[in-house]
């Protein structure tokens, strides 16, 4: 309970996300499964650097640096190109992280300018890069597109757009905060899909469910160059064990299962079918997320939602965000143990009362 | 064993520090201690909110904020102070770390340039403060002065010093990364030591003997801006609970053993008056630090620690840093439970076994 409401910590189930842990089992869980593993000082350790080394091979990478955050890790990584390349401007879709929820950090940090290519509402398509009239340093891509629900582009436009990028002399990044979970769908190794980037940011508390934590992944000069960085922006840290504790434990646990959550995924996006006030995107879901867009009064929905909770012990709807259009609200379904636990009935049981008008 | 080598974790005594503990008895220490206490999520939460303001209060301002290090602290600070009052300057001790082990962030990052008051190798005197001769945005004084043994004015000196800069207009900043350490000495409260300063940094992982961690503290409004900077340097972690727990846990545990960190400091300064090829700085020690400088092969020293490690379980010197002098090198030695735990025998025994050649 917080504030007179239920949350996810009073559910025994949900439609997404991982079980529910408390700070002290993940703790206790933490301890249980790092003995022997040792400390590290300011980035040098034996587990947390055999940890760095295991993800930059994963991604057919020479070398990988943790870091607390992925704001900090693709500022450095944009940062770095543009010092060597002359060039402050960067290429990137409309919503990306590092446009919307960083306060403008490549700016007011690193006196980068930000060049969108294509629109807010689609994804980044070979035709809008050959549109970005200017000269960049990088171009971003993120894999998936988080804020159009996970949407991907084809694997072919991909390649095409990562050629003409590469044609221009451009850096290409990868925002794989969920890169985890697109491997399936591609059906590529993520040495593959890497394999069109220069740099990779992968994130560690998304799908993977650990604490906190980052990754920067690229040849081993660029890496070098971006501790130096991640010592200015303070995320050198005296000592990261629990993040990289947590970080290998839940990469371990999970990397296997992403498959798993995208199937998860149709199969709840499936179970929307019959309700008329609802849209998801992507339809179907090409990862293990999609968004929901709900019509209707979000108040109703999150009173029906503590019901679902008091009556079924089950945690539908975290938050529903406004959208331009009256009267309609996104819901983002990320789907992962916990929806893989839950079983058909008790899904069915959850949409119904979320979308059946109580009589 | 690390590389042949004993080190402090095979040692059951130590002359510096607090009591060794391996990353998961750590962890686990932690779990059992932080039942019921809540997951922060983007600097929201209960715990890690109350103990902001619990600090926020020891120093008589108004707010603080966890951020995951000093480096990321001090530079925003100076950075909020440069852009409000458009001067870039900022002058502190040529040793300060801002200046030496940040890989100049605080240029690179924000554009900020350092003026050197005094000289490097003695305090900031009244003196040094009226001879800087160009305004700045920010005086940044340290207190102790780490790279001076732990060195401090008195305090008539620094109600001086606090008010010129007043005078002048500058912003007093606090590097109070070691500030807990010096209130014995002042008698002074937090408080008191506070109100010559507009904002402190604190830090939890040096005398506290937590995992990693610091706190900015200011008025409202200053820390409520320096969150915006948080975010852009990527400090504005998803979670930040275990080092929430951790600095929150030694805190409670260590700050009411501050003096006797200092008393300990001043017995194994005594120890060593028997030996001709050691001087301390400063002597008697102000704090729980200071720096002994040794005459003699480093090589030597190392190998004697190997000895004492081995033959009694006893860590004594972590790291010799040479100094510009030929042939002297420096120790520097932080008080903590170890050392208190430390019996008188022990001591003698271990430097004994530094300093005198073995027959």
């Amino acid at each position: 309970m917080k504030d007179g409401l239920l949350t996810r910590a009073d559910c025994a189930h949900a439609i997404a996300g991982h079980a529910y842990a408390s700070p002290a089992d993940t703790l206790r869980a933490l301890a249980q499964r790092s003995a022997g593993a040792d400390r590290d000082l300011y980035g040098v350790g034996e587990t947390l650097n055999a940890f760095e080394r295991k993800i930059a091979k994963l991604f057919g990478k020479e070398a990988a640096v943790f870091m607390p955050s992925g704001t900090m890790a693709q500022q450095i990584a944009l940062r770095i190109v543009a010092d060597r390349t002359g060039r402050r401007a960067f290429a990137a879709h409309a919503t990306s992280h590092v446009v919307i929820h960083e306060q403008a950090g490549y700016a007011r940090l690193h006196d980068l300018a930000f060049v969108p290519a294509g629109t807010p509402v689609a994804l980044i398509s070979l035709a809008d890069i050959r549109a970005v009239a200017e000269p960049v340093a990088t171009l971003l891509l993120e894999l998936p597109q988080r804020e159009l629900g996970g949407e991907l582009s084809t694997w072919d436009e991909l390649v095409a757009i990562a050629g003409e990028a590469r044609g221009r002399g451009w850096h290409l990044h990868l925002d794989g905060a969920r890169v985890w979970e697109c491997a399936p769908y591609y059906g590529k190794t993520y040495a593959e899909i890497a394999a069109l980037f220069d740099t990779v940011y992968v994130s560690f508390y998304k799908g993977i469910g650990a604490i906190s934590g980052a990754m920067l992944i690229g040849s081993q000069a660029f890496i070098d160059e971006a501790k130096v960085w991640q010592r200015r922006h303070g995320g050198n840290l005296y000592s990261l064990f629990p993040y990289v504790f947590s970080a290998e434990q839940s990469f371990d646990e999970r990397i296997g299962r992403m498959a798993d959550y995208w199937q998860a995924a149709q199969r709840v996006a499936k179970a929307f079918a019959p309700y008329p006030d609802v849209t998801l995107r992507p339809s179907p879901p090409v990862t293990n997320m999609f968004h929901a867009f709900l019509r209707g009064s979000a108040q109703t929905y999150l009173e029906r939602a503590q019901r679902i909770a008091a009556e079924r012990e089950i945690w539908t709807i975290n938050k529903l965000a406004p959208t331009p259009t009256p009267g309609v609200f996104t819901w983002e379904i990320s789907c992962g143990d916990a929806t893989v636990a839950l079983n058909d009935a008790q899904l069915a049981a959850a949409l119904d009362g979320l979308f059946t008008p109580v009589g």
